[in-house]
């Protein structure tokens, strides 16, 4: 994404995407411009009016969505929508506007995953021919292992929360060789803070309120984050890879952390020799960092910047690998 | 432990020992009184001179820990003294005392064991034949799994947070062979409050006044509770069990969550299965509750209670098993 | 209420009244017994179906809130509704049962000043000259002060939250003239905890899912509450009395703290002196506690109990005075 | 503090001070550069030996803090050291090094009051003349009122977090006549989190463990922070001023609110009326908002910055104000 500097945010009036992309984007990634700021509800209304806490620059007017007052002011479009209304994306696309969707709708490379994934949402994505063709076209918005199709991409969607740390630890030691792909129940045992789940909080647990002191699981077993990280880990592998992702909701807001356990195809190599490989899958990501051996990440570190820190450790017992991923979950 | 009625507590007046056994054993678990406060740094102090906000009926002495004095007063001891202070508990034992151990010096049957996962406090432990003896004499406390020894043992070793909330859940099903014992990769994945931990927070993460925010593992590969949980899930499966056991720190005080691994031998049993299996294993257990299939254990249900809650949840596709157990830190 | 027994509990099973209030009553109040189990929305089903991690003995059946029904099983009734709702009580009254009224519909003696407080809610409660009379009627649900009308009164108004932190330590001060009640602007500064605050969090502030991490007052001049607290206050000290009432949320579920700042009416008081008399107030009550002058309340030690710690300061400055009372939201 | 730019930052790797600062130093306050980086215990080693975590560009070695060496390096000092060894910073103005000291050490104008306020450690700040003069000669670093004058001091104190928070509220309404000082009791009801205390937390009130879910005052009458506020408060309005300071611990890291109660001199003075005094006190303030009228202040929206939300409220019934101030305690 090279030459435009205009950028629409979508949504930016409603949750946390808004809230959360829209002061750093105006205060400035060098090159880019927030140029259209639209939102249903607050359309008409100063952005102070909305959010009186939190002042952006100019204080800039909510306008509708209109796919056409935004192919005028923006070469780029952030959607910050609720899964499902990306449908909506279409008429920009088809205006020349790229597009980066923050839902989950196009996040498979094929349609049909997607809407057995998401059974209720998924009717309501572009279906047919169209929406197929938007689903292999999506680039995945991994700037480390997408970058460059990024670069010219048309439509990026962005991945989840826990896809993202838990794939940056295993990427590499999937695309070196190191994991023993044969044994297909690698681990990942996930926490969240409030921030990273959607609106309701899980059922049968506790309403929001209790959040603040307790731990417990939800989603156990087929979790829609599961084969949104298998996909992309067998890409990399070059095979199927079979997960077993657990997440749990843990009292904070901000923050994620991702612990993969898998094993080591050859026992022999240690925790640095995997270091030095994750390390070296990353010379010039800014964004990432891997831990030395025996500093284990904390979400602390991480919380509410874009980074990324990564630990691995392995038991000498045995070979299993332990590969721990912090990050923040909105930044 | 049927006979006998009084009970001292040594240590009662530092830490989380004294402060939380205390109310509740004086406020009464029948038949059973508290008829000796120990105390080395609070001898001779009234009980409310220390803890003014937390009241006792009677507001007792603090006294020192004179075993002698100790045996003329009670039948029972309960130890809550840090790590390998425990020798002080022979004099006790050799008076006709009763001990429960809440510290992790008697969890191991052979001294041996002890000696390496606790290299440096092992050194204070009572050494040689006698520690030795006492190591494979000690009952550990697992009421639901040792309650028979525990009625005549003379010294009951009080077994760690996290091996509690891991075991209840995972001997039922090893010991009814529904784990594929072959694979000796069980991953156990807990997060603990603050309270269930030593006294300093991990180090290189960050001090105690962080954590109210932030998540982040320690210990990763050979947490001192690995050993301790293979020990017992060994005996009971009656071969040896490896583990890999990682401990996360999270943002709250009371309360731990074990999450559990496994693959079932046979991997077309259900979870509903699984259920009535773990569930067989506690008829008469008025502490360990199995949830509905489907229904995850929040430690909000279980704060301050002795009780603990499980769930167990089996994915179809590869017949991995999860299970998690819920206990309170500290009740 | 002394000779009666037999306790319905409508509302049981929703939000965090039959949380909170069932499982405490259940386990026993000595000669209390729960023998009915009213919810609209759960009728017909077993406890354990709706909240399976809070098992019951006998696992009751929730039953349709019929007067005739109520009547017929209970001698009391603690109706756990919201605010609005409580002309259900009317019908219960009328066939004898006596009613706990856990809303705020008849904590006012007077149905103006309710419909002056709450104008939307009020609409629903009772109008006219039985409401009126009911206002009236109902005694102020506060043990320690009013606990001799409570042991024979057909309608008590459990007071809020709030009113009781600040009374428990108000009014034995105000009582005995130790008050400089000609300076009218006294401060209650308090805090609470999310079980605390009603269903929705302040506006304007943020959602359930920010509340781990932030502080934040609300309704600042006017709250419900102040009226409430001015008018048990005005009562005791014979004389109208005008607060300035500021709560607070904070990032914890359970537990309120109330800070009341206030003038001595003679400065060479000390705090000693104070604390005797907040003392002497409560001879007989269990469960309130006056704190050593020195020690504070931590909202730690009365956390899910319906225990009040209470302490009191002084400036030797000005006379100033400085009390705090600490208690659980919900226990 | 205009001409230089080099600027040295000692104590950067202990504690709040160093791991807060820093990163924000070194990635650009524009016109500034950390040219020395010192450390009593860690001189030798590189910043990402004690924190690698959070890497800085360049990734520093940490100095012994030589005051010669100092000099040669830097034209500004950053002290982020504990009270009362600021002593140091004396050859530091000798060598013509100007220093922002982060400590309690100088925010008094008089040694006698700071001796008075903190008998322990006034003991070993700098005695007799020269430590009267450095009192006499230190700005108070309250950049919207001292502005000024700290683009030339040489000595410039750090305010405490409370201070800033109250005073930035209070100031402009002594300043502008609108608050009754006749009337000497008004009351800061301010609350904190953990990164806002000391190193250790409140006594008899619990451990570092339990401030997740607690609350508490402490330092009741006499905290420190009392005189600071009064001193400055005091000088604004040209006559001593009298407050009643309370602060809370309160469970969360970073943020901090306080609440001011004082009366209004004319009561018919409108909240709307006093917002404007508020506003045109802070035109070119880019880190002071005032809210509107009816929207208060989360600490959540200033977290880690540095940055301050002030609200206003009046009570119709009698001209009490109310004025609530928010602010980081570390960023």
């Amino acid at each position: 994404m090279c030459c435009g500097k205009r950028v629409a945010v979508i949504g930016a009036a409603s949750g946390y995407g808004g809230l959360q992309i829209l002061p750093g984007c105006c205060r400035g990634i060098p090159g880019f411009e927030v140029s259209f700021l639209g939102g249903e509800r607050s359309s008409g209304k100063r952005w102070s009016a909305i959010t009186p806490f939190l002042p952006l620059p100019g204080d800039p007017l909510v306008q509708s969505p209109d796919p056409e007052a935004i192919a005028a002011a923006a070469d780029f479009a952030v959607l910050s929508l609720p899964n499902a209304l990306a449908a909506q994306l279409v008429p920009l696309l088809e205006r020349g506007v790229r597009v980066v969707d923050l839902s989950a709708d196009y996040r498979y490379r094929s349609l049909e995953t997607w809407q057995t994934v998401s059974s209720v949402e998924a009717a309501a994505v572009l279906p047919g021919q169209d929406g197929a063709d938007l689903c292999a076209e999506a680039v995945y918005g991994l700037p480390e292992w997408e970058g460059r199709r990024m670069a010219t991409a048309r439509l990026v969607a962005a991945p989840g929360c826990f896809p993202t740390a838990s794939l940056l630890g295993l990427l590499p030691l999937l695309k070196q060789g190191l994991i023993d792909t044969l044994q297909r129940r690698h681990v990942i045992d996930a926490m969240t803070g409030t921030s990273g789940k959607a609106a309701a909080p899980p059922r049968k647990t506790c309403c929001w309120r209790c959040t603040p002191e307790a731990i417990a699981p939800y989603g156990v077993v087929g979790h829609r984050h599961t084969s949104e990280i298998e996909q992309i880990a067998g890409q990399v592998a070059g095979q199927p890879i079979q997960l077993q992702f657990t997440p749990h909701l843990v009292p904070m807001v901000r923050g994620l952390l991702a612990t993969l356990y898998a094993r080591l195809r050859d026992p022999g190599l240690t925790a640095e020799d995997c270091r030095t490989v994750l390390s070296s899958a990353y010379p010039d990501s800014p964004c990432v960092q891997v831990l030395p051996v025996g500093t284990y990440p904390s979400t602390k570190w991480v919380r509410q910047t874009n980074r990324a820190l990564l630990s691995v450790q392995a038991d000498p017992r045995n070979g299993q690998l332990i590969v721990d991923g912090a990050r923040s979950t909105t930044w």
